[in-house]
């Protein structure tokens, strides 16, 4: 079992739509920004690391669930966590909350695949990696 | 079986992000620009319509697998067919090409729920809805 | 002299374009989150309040100079301060750094226009507002 | 003089904003959009050729006023003039207008700078470029 890791995403007035609420494509980004400071803070490889060893992360596959509207006074919390490793690929779910009730917003999973910034192509993840994401 | 609509989708710089590709949560504005261009000019209920009776369509989940990037260069077509309907849902299974090449860059499922715009509530999808999308 | 008020933005990867900064626009977001923060938190009167008096603010002009790009790596210090007063409109300077040397990366002023939300039609800020924005 | 040129942007709904209008920093989106298209179609020099000579171009500074609000079924029409030349920066007048009426949304001037993509610094647009702007 992996642990799983919190980050706070501040919701701006341009992320709300003709709705009222976060538009539904923002949480996807809410997803991005807390994997980028998870990555830093909490696996301590942070993602300009890998662009500098010619590696970068791409979403392959995303799943999403809305249960609850997020609106421009809700604070997001989005907490993810590693579910296994398959070659080039990892899984990952996660759950985006309003912060002041800890009211699930959001639900589901995605797989990154690691490839070469160069080729494009796959790359196996390094034992390495997978080692340092191992907390 | 329901029919399938295409849509046509202008890349813009704006969706570009740092790794160069269209920005992977951008795919689902498309698939939401394409769906309200189908829904005036192919189901003849446009979104405009649903709001002014005082309903809305909300997503209530998406799952999306992401195949080949698209770039600036590119147009993306966007078709887009109903599955089922269920109560309140709509079950829609969408495909984003490249234009040019038509080779797939994404495809997904995303299930959409007609809601009151004043409750905010869930409302069984009429009949008369039903039959005017069933083309 | 009216104060000037700091807020800080959190820089998100949806925010980088293809060239590895902050996309242009994306200032003016970045300013507009701002004050939102500083309506509710400086000068007491948040913009739920506007609308739910009936009013609302619209740019009426705004112009910006780049002069650092911000970077992922960055957290953005956005500072705004009260110019003048005419009629329904409000006068704000603003300038934006770099959180870490607070070297400056953009400056500008914008124009808001309280607006009627029922006619969309400018009004004459009320004595009271101004009073409140008076800090 | 130079030569207006014009381009239509078709407006999206994650275009829209809270005030059911297209957000404010969308329209810089708009004119970015436009200036790709007529560098391709209109100067024959696309951003990409730039690119690849080892060049870009960034905004230095940007200046829009707001006139009418874009809703979700306008078409935007976003016609651009250069105005002057000067060492590394172009000068370029905008309007935007809405399609259907051709009334005048906002309108505006920015300026662009080209700059080495290597070093990031200005570098002074070449005669042959000039000449190719000049139609």
């Amino acid at each position: 079992m992996y642990s799983k890791f919190k980050s706070e995403i501040t919701i701006r007035p341009d992320d709300i739509d003709m709705n009222n609420h976060v538009h539904y494509s923002k949480y996807l980004d809410y997803l991005l920004a807390a994997r980028f400071e998870q990555m830093e803070r909490d696996y301590k490889v942070a993602m300009s690391e890998f662009i500098k060893l010619g590696y970068s992360w791409v979403a392959s596959k995303a799943e999403i669930e809305f249960k609850r509207a997020l609106v421009l006074k809700d604070t997001a919390v989005v907490e993810t966590q590693i579910e296994s490793y398959n070659g080039a690929q990892v899984y990952v779910n996660f759950w985006i909350y309003k912060k002041d009730s800890m009211k699930i917003a959001a639900e589901g999973k995605v797989i990154y695949t690691m490839v070469s910034i160069k080729t494009g192509r796959p790359v196996r993840i390094p034992e390495e990696i997978i080692e340092k994401y191992s907390v």
